[in-house]
This record gives C-alpha cells, sequence and structure tokens, in this order.
C-alpha cells in the first residue's frame, strides 16, 4: 500500500488518528516514519510531550509498518506495547522510526525508536516495542 | 489530595486528560479507579476502543494514584508502561482499576486492569504495569 | 494435576528446573507459590540474588499455574515475559506467588509477586507478567 | 575494559554466568555479543532452548554493554528487563548482539537480538529491552 492508501483507510476507519493529526512520513517495506504534529493538547507539565500521545504515535507507526509489509488488514490489533521514555521531548513536533523484526502469519513483532523532530542527534527520546495480532485471511 | 483536587490540578495542566474526558471515579491510599467515557473517537474498526485510549487512560490512573499516595507532585513522569491487551472492550464506557505495588521516594510502580464498564465479570480487557520517576522535593 | 505430578513431569522433562532446585510450596486453580532455594550460585555482587534466577523462578511458576488449571501440556511456551526488579532481595530463598489473569484457548497471561522468604511485609522484590502460548490440543 | 578483563571480573563475581558457561565473542563502545554454548541442562520439551537460558545470556549481555562502555561498575543492576520469544531456538548454542540505546548518568537503556549460532539469516530467536540503574560513583 501506498502513503495515501494507507493514510484514506486509516483516515476513513480510525477517528483517532484524525484527532492527534498523525501522517506518514515515508514508507518501506515494514518499515515507516509517522509523525506527530505540535499542539498545546499534547504537552504537559515541564513543556514536554505527553507520554501517551507518543505511545499513541509508536502504536500508528507500527500498524502503518505492518500495512506496508502485508497490505490492507483493518483488524490487526496490538496485543502488546512495552515503551520505555528516554529523555524529555522538546515542546514540538515528535518523529517516530519503526521497524519490523519478525513478520509471521498471524504475529509481527517490532520496534519504534521517537525522536523530537530536528533533535534527532541527542538520540531517541521513547523506545517501544509491540506486538501485532493479524487475523487469517 | 481529594478527587476535587487532582481533577483542578489535571483540568489545569493535562490539556490530554480534558481532551479525552477521563474522571475519576475512586480513590484510597495509592489505589484509584478512572474512567474514560464513550466516544467514536476512540472506536477503531471491529467497533472496539482503540489501544491507544486505553493506554493514556491506564497512564492517567497510574498518576492519579501517585497524586493519592503523595500528594502534589506535578512533574513526576512515566519511564516504563507495558500494555497486555486481553479481549476485545466493547465499545462503550472503560474503568480503570489502579494500584501502586512499591512507593519509593524516586520511583513508583504499579498495575492496572482495565474492564469495560459493566462488564466487569468478564475479566480484564487490559492490563498495565508502569513506573514512574518522582522527583526530588 | 497435583504437587507431585507437576513435580514429576518437570523433573523429567525440565533439566533447568532441576538444575536451579525449585519447589512447588502450594498450587490452586491457575495459581502457585515456587520457590528458590538459597544457593551461593544465585549470588551476585552486594549480596543479593541475581536477577536470571528471579525471572528463571517467575518463568518456572507460569507454567505450573497453567499446567494447574489446564493439565498437561508439555508443549506450552513464553511468548512474553516482563520483569520489573522492585527492591534488592536478601541473599536466601525466593518465594513466587503466580495469579492467571486470563486464561483463554490459545493465550495464558498472568502475573507473578516475588518475595525475600521470610520478608514478604517488606513488599515484592519483582513483578513479572507473563504470556504463555497453549498449543492446539 | 578488554574481554579478558569482564571475563575475569565476572568469574570472580558472578558463580552464575560461570555455572551458565557464557562467553564474551565481542565487544565495542556499548556493544557486544555474548554466546550461550550447547548444553543439555538449557534444553526443554520440543528440543529447544528454555526461555529462561535465553533471558539470562541477554541480561549478561546487557552488563557486559555497560561495563564496555563505562567501566568497572560491579554493583550496576537490571530495574526492567522485558523479553520477547519469536520463533523456538535449534537445540544449539546461541549469541546475542547487545547494544546500549541510551547512556544516561544514572540508567543505561539498550536492546539485545538473540540468534541461534549458524542461523542468524532465520531472524532472531528472542529480542530484549533492559533498562540498567548505575550507582553514583
Amino acid at each position: 500500500m501506498t502513503i495515501a492508501e494507507i493514510e484514506e483507510l486509516c483516515g476513513d476507519s480510525l477517528p483517532w488518528v484524525a484527532m492527534l493529526g498523525f501522517t506518514i512520513e515515508d514508507i518501506g517495506k515494514g518499515t515507516c516514519r509517522v509523525r506527530l504534529p505540535q499542539r498545546d493538547e499534547f504537552l504537559r507539565p515541564g513543556g514536554t510531550v505527553s507520554g501517551p500521545a507518543l505511545m499513541s504515535l509508536a502504536d500508528y507507526g507500527m500498524y502503518v509498518a505492518v500495512l506496508s509489509a502485508i497490505g490492507r488488514v483493518e483488524l490487526a490489533v496490538t496485543t502488546n506495547l512495552t515503551c520505555n521514555f528516554l529523555r524529555r521531548p522538546k515542546p514540538g513536533a515528535v518523529v517516530a522510526d519503526c521497524r519490523l523484526i519478525k513478520l509471521g502469519k498471524r504475529l509481527a513483532y517490532g520496534e519504534v525508536s521517537l525522536f523530537s523532530e530536528g533533535d534527532e542527534a541527542q538520540g531517541p527520546v521513547a523506545h517501544v516495542t509491540a506486538t501485532y495480532s493479524i487475523p487469517p485471511a
């Protein structure tokens, strides 16, 4: 699937994604970069992006990576998501680089590294691993 | 802190919480029940509540549980959150029972069991563990 | 299955369990208490029990809890284990209380609280969640 | 620290490592490859390497990676270890590639990819993330 096709699918079926303003910056075979825009709603005390906004972005990125690898599977669902928060993000946009580590028939497993946009050299602000369950065709 | 005091603090400082409509149903010493209302924005294909909405609720519940135990610490931040999704939630409200397992000077660790409201007997839809870092006073 | 039946099964098929000297202290329907004895091999600098010995005990306890609930399934395998280390164990025996949170046809999920034996009132030294995959009958 | 220095330190202070026969195959600045030899004690039903042996290897690899980056810190301890088991290992030796993702003053966080030796092209048998707490100097 192309970026446009995935964004159309998610725009129709995932109001959460539309509400948060996620976009897809880049896509490969089992990889992608997705982006959380800067918004006041995502900030928390200390002028930093809230943890749930980061986890939501990572979960979306994993879904896009699965779609990039196996095509349209609307009912794929997360079974486990583990997030380690590593440093305070700056109060701006966040990008997430996603990569599938294993793609089986029933499960996909991957990792996501999240960065404050423009500040990638400082290292990731969070690192996520996640497992998606893929329904039988 | 009382429910009213915590909700006022979060209403002022956490626009994310206000946007999602979280409420506190009950509070103890290191425990609480928080609630995610029914909203179309939280649904995903298959008529179920999206994973990120569940994780956001659990993260909020842990923060409330920390505040209930040690009082006002606006800058406490999550360092790890692990979510296991156990069954499909019904397309309605979700409640989350939170409990601190360890409360140290610098770290709080606890667990959260999430249920479709009114459907608690079916068992949890998700189970979360999380670690919060508490800043020095 | 009874304690004696499970210990005989594991004694025959799991040399790892025999090598480490695990025992089953108590068993219920989807619950159990297992025990790691005191041994110099399990200690590490600072006079504390090594993390891998604790994780091994928790993984064993989850397997016993699964067997207690569904009977003999030799090929059940762990798919995820998450361990949070909460305080330094004393250099002695460790007990682990295990509880299944969900038991489905294909997956079992549960939690394990580990304590220094005789020191349970201090709170757990570690807390584990784990998922087991159950093979089709 | 060199491989010989780290192996001498661990041989003196970590009887667990000696008991399991771990070795260091390669070391960099914040990276390493460690190895679990083939032994009957590590096998479980189905002719595969037991999960706890894999987690023990990953925990050791993270410790070696920390030592490689900051030198002798005997009292560094794991605070969280999350293991996802991805495919059945072959009943032989296992190698683990470790990499620090963040190295702060008080915390190190990294990931470990484990492979059946000689079978790396099949993809990892397990993937681990772990956090180490570094004591003040």
